[in-house]
């Protein structure tokens, strides 16, 4: 893996090293044009440096097209810190972190991601001011499952429109794999709007929730299981990949919507949505309702202003789909060329020079 | 090549990216415990981005140690962009990378290495102020060829001091190989001094300048001719590499000291040169004139007061030499200790918190 490759095309990509505390981080701006990179830091024991500085440009890139199609004033970063979690977390190693993300002068925003949590950023605070995604008690906005499904759930309406000719679930069934904190959520979202849902979770404590809070939630065994339900919705809120070669054929749902990141298992897979004439409405689209929160963090918390951001989701899987149709290309496509668009229109106006 | 490789322990390196521009640079900073990086950027078109990196890590370490013997407040730093600068040097590119160095914020100042010029600084300074080594007229310090030379005359004045009992270079021989504007400077303070010269150029116009302006300066073929003069003191103020296996076992000089970078052709010369009783001063305690130059211009610049600082190379040398007797090491173990010393010793005052 190098950075410079053509395929990239990142802005920059910095590794911080310090060795008294055995920080290794790699921080990745893929473009700017909309404003300084925002996107979490992922703490994780990768194989080698080739992966960490291979997931850290892949994230960085999908933060820009999320945070431009959130139509946030954020480009895309990432930052990933090289290392297990559960041993190699400090406090000197989290602050050396902030005093690297400090370093980059506000071009680079870090929050939470798979590994960190709003407590590290807390301790991250303590040398950085770029940093957001911070405990309640700290100025922060706290969990951000709330509009991370809010969110999706308004993505699910404009698919529905666009699918069905109207914006409510009523009557559909939707299957939600995973009940962690956003599936939840969606779930009430859900049944809020007269639909119906089966749900899974590998966790016990998560299908307990639904016997006790929802009885009316059919559960399965497993995703596998789910995707051979009769539903017309089917949401993805777990891990990655869960559309690939062997899922998207057994799929019996019309539209794909849900909160999980990188549901494509591979490039090709949409394609393979589209041949099946499935829906599928890009995650990146959808699950933008937490970094939406975050960046409104960083304004000072106000959680109906981030809300009404996080409505929009609605007006732009419209758009998108839409796009999708008239230019005859699946949403994913649409959806990334939406992205690079506003990237462009709105980037270009920096060269009108302001007094 | 890996950046975070345990040898290498780089505090932060930056890779910097512009489509439109081409512009594809690598900034390394070894340390900041001095103060911000300060090294030169290279314009070259490396084989492939690993050996760039590896260039970039090398030199940038190379600049800590120079930079923290010159007594400088400065870590170590470098740039390289990874080109033809024939080829690829234009005024979008050059800003492009400007304004990275820029987005550092100070953590690093460039200047002028092999490919870039003052005019290139010049303009790369008009999108960052963090850079130095710009013309004359633009504020700048201009040539740093004097000081270079004197720095180097003075390192030399030291080593005979350590291997004669006197300062003085009269009536030794020295064999100055490569008279370009570094060489000429240098043959002129040995002249003065009372010392004879032997030179060799490959190039026709710099032996004519000697044949005109010091026909009293013997020339020599080459280089390999020069070594076998029985000179006292060998001076490579050429390329890089001007030690190794053939030569010093050639060598007929008990004294070396030069201005060229890098003139142990691999790491063990420095043991053969100690085997083979040569006093051997490393090249960058000695020929750190010319970042003395630019370091003393970022603060408006005053010849007097960077002169001043360069003749402290002849303190420095003599220091690197009783420390080697005293551990019984080579000058250049001596060197590296001396620089590790002083980037631990003052880099760790900045403990003590200011008001």
């Amino acid at each position: 893996m190098t950075v410079f490759s053509a395929e990239s095309g990142h802005e920059q990509v910095v590794f911080c090293h310090d060795k008294p505390t055995g920080l290794r981080a790699i921080i990745a701006l893929y473009s700017t044009a909309l404003g300084p990179g925002l996107g979490g830091t992922r703490f994780y024991p990768y194989a080698s440096e080739a992966d960490a500085v291979h997931d850290a440009l892949e994230l960085s890139r999908s933060m820009a097209y999320k945070n431009a199609l959130a139509g946030l004033d954020h480009g895309g970063g990432k930052g990933v810190i090289w290392g297990d979690p559960d041993k190699d977390k400090t406090e000197p190693l989290l602050r050396a972190y902030g005093r690297f993300v400090q370093s980059l002068g506000g071009r680079y925003y870090t929050a939470c991601d798979v590994g960190t949590y709003v407590q590290d950023m807390d301790v991250v605070s303590r040398e950085t001011r770029f940093v957001t995604g911070r405990s309640e008690v700290n100025g922060g906005a706290g969990d951000s499952s709330v509009l991370t499904a809010y969110g999706v759930y308004q993505g699910m309406r404009a698919a529905a429109e666009h699918r069905w000719g109207t914006t409510s679930l009523r009557g559909r069934a939707v299957g939600v794999a995973g009940l962690g904190k956003v599936g939840k959520h969606l779930t009430r979202h859900l049944l809020d709007d007269g639909a119906t849902v089966v749900a899974t979770d590998v966790s016990e404590r998560a299908l307990e929730w639904a016997r006790t809070h929802h009885p009316e939630v059919t559960l399965v065994a497993d995703a596998e299981a789910l995707i051979r339900e009769p539903i017309d919705v089917y949401a993805p809120c777990a891990l990655g990949g869960a559309l690939d070669d062997d899922t998207v054929p057994a799929l019996r749902a019309a539209v794909v919507a849900g909160a999980a990141n990188n549901q494509l298992a591979h490039p090709g897979v949409e394609k393979l949505l589209a041949e099946r004439g499935v829906l599928y409405v890009p995650d990146y689209v959808v699950n933008s309702g937490g970094v939406i929160q975050v960046a409104d963090e960083i304004h000072g918390f106000n959680f109906e202003r981030a809300k009404l951001r996080a409505s929009g989701i609605f007006e732009t899987t419209r758009q998108i789909l839409r796009l999708a149709d008239a230019e005859g290309v699946p949403p994913a496509v649409a959806a990334d060329r939406l992205a690079e668009r506003r990237m462009a229109d709105v980037g270009r106006l920096r060269s009108i020079l302001l007094p």
